[in-house]
C-alpha cells in the first residue's frame, strides 16, 4: 500500500506548472508550494508535469528545481520528480560509479522491484547511458559480489503464483548442505536465488525452516562481521520480506549517529508509491514509535516536510 | 534481408482459414494448398489466422495441424507457424529437456536475436511454461556451459551504434590473456561476452585482430577436439556474424550423412523472416552451390517444398 496522497481535485498539468513557475519566481524560492504540489502527484501526472513545463517553458522542470533547489530536500525533490523507471536506472548508474559505488543499492533495485519494473529500470538506463544496466554492475563489481548481483540485475522472474513443492523442499536442502559447508558463494545457491520466482523462493526458505527449524537468514549469521554473509541475507531479505529489509535500513539510517539522509531519501522516495504504509506499520512494530515522528524527530526544514507529505502525514 | 515471399494480393483471415479448412476435409489432406498458404504469409498475417481459426473453428490451427500432418514436414509447419517468440520459447524449452537437451540452441536463441526478440521469447516462456528461460537453462544444464549461458540468456543487451575504442582494446587484451592463459571459462572472458553491446563487441574483435595479428575465433582453436572451446568460438559469431554461424550450421546439417532435418528446419524457419538471404549467399560463396539447390537435393516431397517456399524459391 501507498503513502502517496493525492488531492481530491487534481489541477491540470498546466496549473501545476504555472504554480512551479510561480514558485520559482522572484527572489526567495516557495518550497512549501513546491512540496504542496510534486509530493501530492503521482508518477503518471508527475510525467505529464515534466512534460507540460518542457513544452511551455522550454526547460527541463528537473534543472530548474536543481537550480532553485539545495542539499537534502534538492535530492529528494529531484529523485521523487523523475520516473520510477529513470530513477532506477539513476539509482543504479551512481552505485556503480567509484565515488558512489553501492553493492546493497544494485541489490535493492533487482530484487524488490517487480520483473516488469526492473526491465523497465533497464530499458531506462540503455536509453540515458548508452549502455545495459548489467554491463555497467559486471564492469564496476567484482568477486562474490559481481557473482550475485550480474544475476539478479539480469533477471527476468516468473510472477505467477504456482509452486513446486518438490523442488522447494529439494532446493531448501540445497540450501542447507551450501550454509553447512559454508560455501556461501556456491553456484547452486545464486542459480536459486537469481532464476526463481518469488512466490517460488518464499516457499524454499518455508520449507527451509520445517525441516532444519531455523529460518535461513539466522542460519546465515554463522559470522556476523561477515560483510558478504549480510548481504546475502538481506538479499534473501529483499526477496522474500522487502517490508522488513526496507524497515530495518530506516532504521538503521534514522539511528545512525548524523541520520543517513541519502538511505532515509531513498527508501521514502521509491516506495511511497508502492508498499510505504506497509513498511511503516513493521517500522511501528519494531520500534514502538511512528514512522512519521521517528522521521519528524531526525530531520528538519522543507526536507522534513517533503518526506513527511510522501510518508502521508497531513493533507494532500 | 528476409527470404518470405508474400503475393501480390494477401487474402482476409477468413478466406485462409477456409482454404486451410478445405486442405484438411475429406481423406487425403492438400499439402500443397498448406504450403501455398502459411509459407506465404508474414509473421502478423499467421497470427491473425490463428485467431480466425481458432474464432471461427473453435480450434487450435496447430492442433489440426498437428493431427493432419506427419514427420519432418509436419514440424516444419508447426514450427513455422508458431510466433516467433512462442517459437523461441518452445525451441528452448525443449533444449533444456533431457532427452532433446541442446546448449547449442540455447545459445543461438541467446546471442541472435535482438534485445527486444529476446525479451519477447522470455515473455512467451513465462506464459507457457509458468517459470522463466534462465530459470530451466540455469537448473538443466552444468558446468563451464551453464557458467556462459546463463548471463546470455539474461541478457538485455543495448542496442546503440556507440563503440568505446578505448574499452575495445582493454577487453581485447583480457580476451588475448585468457586465451594466453587458457583460461576459456574465466569470469572476465564471460562478462565481456554476455553483456557488451553486439557493436562494442565487433570493435573489440577487430582489435584482436588489430593487435595480435590473428581473428579471436582462430586463437580459440588451440584444442580442435574441445567442445566447449568449439561452443565458445560459436558464441563469438552468433554475436558478431550470425549469417557465418548460420552458413556453417547449414552445411554441416546438409552434408551430414542422413542430414540433420531438425537443424535444417530450424535454421529455414527461424531465419526466413529475418536474413536468410543474407545466409542464402554466405552459403553460396562457401559452397559454390545455391543454397536452393543444396536443400533440393537433400530433402524431398512436401518437406522438400516446405523449405524451398521458406527459402523464397518459386512464386508466392
Amino acid at each position: 500500500m501507498a503513502t502517496l496522497k493525492l488531492p481530491s481535485t487534481i489541477p491540470s498539468p498546466s496549473e501545476d506548472c504555472e504554480q512551479l513557475q510561480k514558485a520559482f519566481a522572484g527572489w526567495g524560492t516557495n518550497e512549501a508550494l513546491i512540496i504542496q504540489i510534486l509530493a501530492h502527484r503521482d508518477g503518471a501526472q508527475r510525467k505529464k508535469i515534466r512534460e507540460t513545463y518542457y513544452q511551455t517553458h522550454g526547460e527541463d522542470l528537473l534543472k530548474d528545481l536543481d537550480s532553485e533547489l539545495s542539499s537534502d530536500f534538492q535530492h529528494a525533490v529531484l529523485l521523487w520528480t523523475l520516473e520510477p523507471a529513470e530513477r532506477d536506472a539513476y539509482l543504479a548508474n551512481e552505485a556503480t560509479k567509484r565515488l558512489t559505488a553501492s553493492n546493497w543499492v544494485i541489490m535493492e533495485i533487482a530484487c524488490t522491484r517487480s520483473s516488469h519494473q526492473l526491465l523497465c529500470a533497464r530499458q531506462a538506463y540503455h536509453a540515458k547511458y548508452k549502455k545495459s544496466m548489467e554491463e555497467d554492475v559486471a564492469h564496476n563489481t567484482s568477486g562474490d559480489y559481481r557473482k550475485l548481483l550480474v544475476p539478479l540485475v539480469s533477471a527476468y522472474r516468473y510472477e505467477g503464483d504456482e509452486v513446486n513443492m518438490t523442488l522447494a523442499k529439494s532446493e531448501a536442502k540445497t540450501f542447507h548442505q551450501k550454509i553447512c559447508d559454508k560455501a556461501y558463494n556456491d553456484d547452486e545457491l545464486i542459480r536459486i536465488l537469481a532464476t526463481r520466482s518469488k512466490a517460488q523462493l518464499n516457499a524454499t526458505v518455508n520449507q527451509y525452516n520445517n525441516q532444519f527449524g531455523n529460518a535461513i537468514t539466522k542460519d546465515l549469521k554463522a559470522d556476523p562481521e561477515d560483510e558478504y554473509l549480510k548481504f546475502l541475507r538481506s538479499t534473501i531479505k529483499c526477496l522474500t520480506a522487502p517490508e522488513k529489509y526496507y524497515e530495518k535500513l530506516l532504521r538503521l539510517a534514522i539511528n545512525k549517529l548524523g541520520t543517513d539522509e541519502r538511505a532515509l531519501t531513498r527508501v521514502v522516495v521509491t516506495r511511497a508509491e508502492v508498499d510505504l504504509q506497509r513498511i511503516a506499520e513493521e517500522y511501528q512494530k519494531r520500534n514502538s514509535v511512528t514512522l512519521v515522528h521517528a522521521i519528524a524527530g531526525d530531520t528538519s526544514g522543507d526536507y522534513e516536510k517533503m518526506l513527511l507529505a510522501l510518508v502521508g502525514h497531513g493533507d494532500a
